[in-house]
């Protein structure tokens, strides 16, 4: 029997990757939307995620895509009504907010996935399965992109608790906390706030796992290629995972990974996650995070204009 | 058999605390200690924490009241070295490196005792016995000291990892996640930092536990009377927690507490964990703290200096 899903946010990612994955996955479908503005033709769509739930008893699981910072309630509806829930990333707000839900979803016997979509890259096992049998000498990673082609125009992204450029440098930790054997733990950060802002724009973070040394650059400001790469040396030469988690190269020689999309992995695993029973709640890159903000050196940098001069 | 124990820090907090209790609780004693500048009388004194180690195979338990930035590197080597170690709070200055530690001690079989000597205060196991039996309505935590006071001339409070008010505040966090059946999530967060320090000097939270509401007002400013109080109110009535734990009072009649000391209940805890191969590490409190940087406003106050004006 295949899963009935009902959407909640039908923003860029929703539109760009979960509804062709809930196309794609089989025992999964969309059953009903819940957004404030949009509608999907041929689909139940509904003004709010408690709108929908009261009127479709029948949907038995939920993916929630909306912003991080207003999605616990919402999280909490869902649990309380008794369906599975999956959420994008990063899973809340807070660490705090997280546990708070897993202990919900343990409480009541539900499935809770919080997914982390680079994890579902098509090369990140490969890099896995290799660094088992490597020994670790550094790790080095380098995520830049354009703020302005990623987020237009989004607000919350530069407010209290919207991650800023950790939004995207949180998919490298997710990546980096699935492929190392043993725990990352943060020694020191650097934050680069724009004036006026709340949010980093760069950051530059100091982790360790064992002895082992691993540099952090996160970059909002890169309007020239982007570089979405984590390197590691080993005492047998450097590997490279690039593009985000796709392509996996060994001194050089790219290593042929498996031909599938992320999203289609991560509602793959929700449907199998509630066929058995189980939860998956992993918030080490959010705690990463935490801790960078905890610890971390700020400092102010030039005001943040969303059309740039010139 | 007597619990043979090794100090390592010799500043305030383990001259006032440690050093009574270690003479007060049965079944563990003051075998050693190690300190950069400091020597105590007719006690093998060491430079550090692997001199100390090297020299005494036989002390099977390590004390760190070192402050928590440096912390990290010393507390593996205790665990390196087989030895079961009692971390003074905060137990780390971030989250991942206090996992870090759980994790080695577990893969060691070793006792690690994150302390949190809020939490053996005198009256905190009455007010969480009584919170049961009650429906809760409203928390309000207020905590306000003078930091010239209890940290004079300490640098690294300011310093980023220092936690700066959240130094004695996490002490609240710690009593209130104790006495709390269900877990506590944080909202929003105000910080005050002083121009040119990187750790506030006030901070204000807003929480919750299910739907009942948390406030917390932590103060460093306060140059009259310390507070250092949480104000349960129920159905019932209302609750106060106050002294720092030490005394409860319910509508204002007083419960009679232990006559007991916070630093003799943790090292006869940690000389029972020990005994029962045992770990006890909630980073709860820290996490809570971790997500106060991660979301909360941050405004810039006036500059503190050490010694006021006038």
């Amino acid at each position: 029997m295949s899963l009935a899903i009902g959407l909640v946010g039908l923003g860029a990612i929703a539109r760009a990757q979960h509804l062709p994955a809930l196309e794609q996955v089989d025992g999964v479908h969309l059953a009903a939307l819940a957004s404030r503005n949009a509608t999907l033709p041929d689909l139940p769509c509904y003004p709010d995620i408690d709108a929908l739930l009261a009127a479709q008893p029948d949907i038995g699981a939920i993916s929630l895509c909306t912003p991080p910072q207003g999605r616990f309630d919402q999280a909490m509806s869902v649990l309380r009504a008794g369906r599975h829930l999956m959420l994008e990333k990063p899973p809340g707000a807070t660490v705090s907010e997280v546990e708070a839900l897993r202990e919900e979803a343990a409480r009541r016997g539900l499935t809770l996935f919080a997914s982390w979509h680079s994890r579902a890259a098509a090369a990140v096992d490969l890099a896995r399965a290799w660094l088992a049998g490597q020994r670790l000498r550094a790790v080095q990673i380098d995520w830049r992109e354009d703020v302005r082609k990623w987020h237009p125009g989004q607000q919350w992204i530069w407010q209290a608790g919207g991650l800023g450029v950790f939004d995207p440098g949180i998919n490298a930790l997710s990546i980096l906390t699935a492929v190392l054997a043993d725990p990352v733990r943060l020694i020191s950060a650097d934050l680069s706030v724009p004036e006026g802002r709340e949010t980093p724009i760069a950051a530059s973070l100091e982790m360790r796992t064992g002895a082992v040394p691993i540099g952090a650059n996160f970059d909002w400001r890169e309007t020239g290629d982007e570089l979405w790469r984590i390197q590691f040396d080993t005492d047998e030469g450097r590997a490279t995972l690039d593009q985000g988690g796709a392509r996996f190269a060994i001194d050089g020689r790219v290593q042929p990974a498996a031909d599938r999309s992320e999203y289609a992995t991560l509602y793959a695993r929700f449907r199998d996650l509630v066929a058995r029973g189980e939860r998956d709640v992993d918030v080490t890159p959010l705690r990463l995070v935490a801790d960078a903000f905890l610890c971390g050196h700020t400092q102010q940098v030039e005001p943040f204009q969303e059309v740039p001069h010139g």
